[in-house]
């Protein structure tokens, strides 16, 4: 836990799964290494780009392991854990605790809607399951109950409940639960999120799948917002800002493995039934990837 | 596949589990045979009442193994089958028709939304997967890509794809399907419509979970509804009907279970983190249960 | 009052309106008297259908008071009353009364989302400002306020609330309407719902557009659910669902003005910037009113 | 036109109504003349919180004739056109410039869903029925139609189009405009946004509802922008969030009307059946307007 706080930028990482079913543990591993020599502050398996409602339980294994492995103990390993029971979730985290993960993404999965008690149970049963910290991921767009700022407030009082990630594009809310616990609970952005919005009211960095694709150019973001250097950090921002706009149009997981695609790694499509990126997404990404100097940033890597 | 056509009440079984995660297999077996005994056409397991989204394969498989035994040939089993991806959809249908499974029951599930191509493959693998019967499954109100009108239409022209069962409030939509494809595929309504409505134009039965409360009156109804005793059958579904109400005011599978025992099965409640039947609720059931006379006929069961 | 009770087939009227936005007072008195020898039961301007929330004030009363005349005392007239605002409501009601009106169909709008009181509050004034029965509309798809159950069976208490008209597509809500005030309020189908699934339920008529295009043959099926020829209903309704699934498909004003343009009758096109029907749909209502007979039908008039 | 560009604090002005129906100009033109005291840049009548959708065409004139007057060209007053056919907001846009306005808000309103095309029209017209530069207002959270990026950039490109506001709570959308068509229009924020974060971004003020109740700091916080303080400016803008937290609790005119009757304007409720500003709300507004040295400031006044 020599790695708390956490802060910075955390690239969710994709699942490069073969047909065969297995893990591609060689193409993930080189994209871990090749993102933390880039300077990445953190690594996040299992989140939304990385397909966690896609993949069995041997898929997601495999990929925990795979990371902790690339990682090295050089950057924090924050694994998703998401289930639609709580006995399901306590199972997943204890076993990425016994992995080697430095923390949990704890995302809740829901088919009918839960009430706020059952949502403040489901959160505080990971947080129980672990001595690692716990990191709670809202996303109001793909989740059927989301976190209120009461249940929010609740969980924030539990000790090892100590970052939130927000995913809604709802900005005003982020300042509206920093107003209520940001002296508890420490904010990370998502890609819905503009990150220098974030970091200007108080975050602490972001967690999201454009960051796979730029990593040195956003690693420079956050160090500016950092050094309180806001028009730079709006510069800079302003150029990344064109990679977000791609994965709103399409598939997320579809985006960053068609960037990563062509970047060189051979990650593959998202997993069927999903539709890969269509050819007019590739080329737009293409055109964003190289106005950002990013095939280039990859090719020398 | 001597039970085809598929007709008639099939009721959606609750999957009764114990606090260690074991199915209740003597409770689920006893519910299975007393509804065959009332005079069920078939038996349903692992549809929303049965809590598919928050059950492990391992308690899948014994849920489906326990109502397999139990129906021992005498009524068609159709099973649910559910997932993200393809390859896990195509496993589970494979690993049910082994089982010994008279049909399959298609869910979709979804994260991100998948258009009307990934839709069409994803049950035409589950189709091909098998040599059973296929029910495509439409949940708009649960699912995040639904089965559209063109949709349905291509997948009506494979072989045994047979029969559609709408979980939609709109009664007209499955009268619109009925008009395109009703020479192809069998319709059945589920609680969220009045089953003498989709029996009047043109439905052949109906899967839903309150007709595991009350399934000789279900049957009854089914009947009057197939002689054509229109005036009759509505007397019938008007005292049923406040079932379906009841259900549309709580959770599915909390309101079935909660009502099961009522009626004596030790079914336990839905899986946390989702809350059990709430005590108002409770009295709401007990007083309709009491006023169908559900509570007599299961005592004297 | 000698109208009363209201039953049977009530078309929604389309506003013609003129480029110089005046009423097109001619075409639509010929409208109103050729669906009175069709043999409608009563005319209703102002719902949906006739664009209520496109109209100013001048054109409102200049529509209401046209068919009025057309209709001689021979049908009863429900014109729609809609505002924001109590004061604004009560105005056009009382107007609508003085102007002869036999019936006040009572829609809400809203910009921001309106409590139950509010709701109740609203509905309750226009029912004291008249002494005229009112007809409760009620439209979860295009209005932010919906008539919750609760509230309807306050409003139901109130002596000249008499009907109501429920244009969701959910008929299970109507069954569930029917049972708690049935016997103090009459429903009426809208387009959205099977009109003959709502007879056999318990309803006593439909107030809907399409009626506008086939009035003869959507009495004869009223004619036919009221004696309680469900099997040869049905059949009737099969062959009018068409007209509802073109519908569904388009927006209402254009498809009805399009419909009427076909059968002869210079109604024009929805008020813009609304889009008039596009000439696929043009085509595809021909087809539907020539298999319909209703190309003839109108013809021979 | 000299007040162009149109730059800094633009509140949002309620719209006091006696309950006889007449506008309550004396405390309007009150409130006009105290907030350009403290220093706002504009005046914008029939927003929103200014309830359009509930005012009668005669309220509407009388509000923008006591904004116009109170105003006396010391700063621009940009009024609300709203309307859900093309031939009314080009009434209104043209009354209103004749009034002597210095700019139109153009809010589109819908009962059925308008197409891009129809979108094109509607705002198009109004900027051809006026000299005066149009801002553009598009709220998702409220409107049937919402204005897409390719309908903007089309806009755009009309001369007088030259602003846009924007009330849905998605930031990074504004920056997708502003990377778009930032060099032709300018973009104001709306309370659902945070301010700071707006002007960060490249935002040139914001028009919105709680600017009535803490005039002074809200044109505080702008200069703190505008000079480049982003620290200080975030200081100012947490304590100014508290009361955007407390308006997204509740109805928006209800709540700028239930501070400013606490800053001892009479100004009344909103117009029924909206409900008045609860007790709690009230109270939680008093603690916060409190805080904010907003009872003092207005009292000292």
């Amino acid at each position: 836990m020599s790695h708390e706080p956490f802060h910075g930028v955390f690239p969710y990482l994709v699942s490069p799964i073969h047909e065969s079913g297995a893990v591609k543990r060689d193409v993930l591993a080189r994209l871990c290494r090749d993102l933390i020599e880039a300077g990445v502050h953190g690594l996040t398996p299992l989140g939304s780009t990385g397909e966690f409602a896609y993949l069995t339980w041997e898929q997601k294994r495999d990929v925990v392991e795979t990371v902790v492995e690339a990682a090295g103990g050089r950057v924090p390993v924050i694994a998703g854990v998401a289930a639609t029971t709580i006995a399901e979730a306590e199972r997943q985290a204890g076993t990425f605790e016994q992995m080697g993960c430095d923390g949990i993404l704890a995302i809740m999965e829901a088919y009918f809607p839960v009430g706020d008690d059952g949502t403040f149970d489901y959160f505080k049963a990971i947080a129980d399951a672990v001595s690692l910290p716990v990191v709670l991921y809202t996303n109001p767009n793909f989740q059927r109950s989301d976190l209120t700022l009461p249940v929010i407030a609740r969980l924030a009082a539990i000790e090892n409940v100590r970052y939130l990630k927000d995913a809604s594009s709802n900005t005003g809310r982020l300042l509206s639960i920093i107003d209520r616990v940001g002296d508890r609970l420490q904010v990370f952005s998502a890609s819905a999120h503009i990150p220098a919005c974030v970091m200007l009211i108080g975050g602490v960095g972001w967690m999201a799948g454009p960051a796979c694709l730029a990593p040195a150019r956003s690693v420079a973001l956050y160090e500016l917002c950092r050094q309180g250097e806001w028009d730079r950090a709006m510069t800079a921002q302003r150029e990344l800002w064109a990679l977000n706009q791609a994965f709103a149009a399409y598939n997320l997981a579809a985006c960053v493995k068609g960037g990563l695609e062509l970047l060189g790694y051979d990650v593959g499509g998202p997993l069927p039934p999903q539709a890969p990126l269509p050819d007019h997404g590739r080329e737009a990404l293409r055109d964003t990837l190289r106005r950002l100097g990013a095939l280039e940033e990859m090719a020398a890597d």
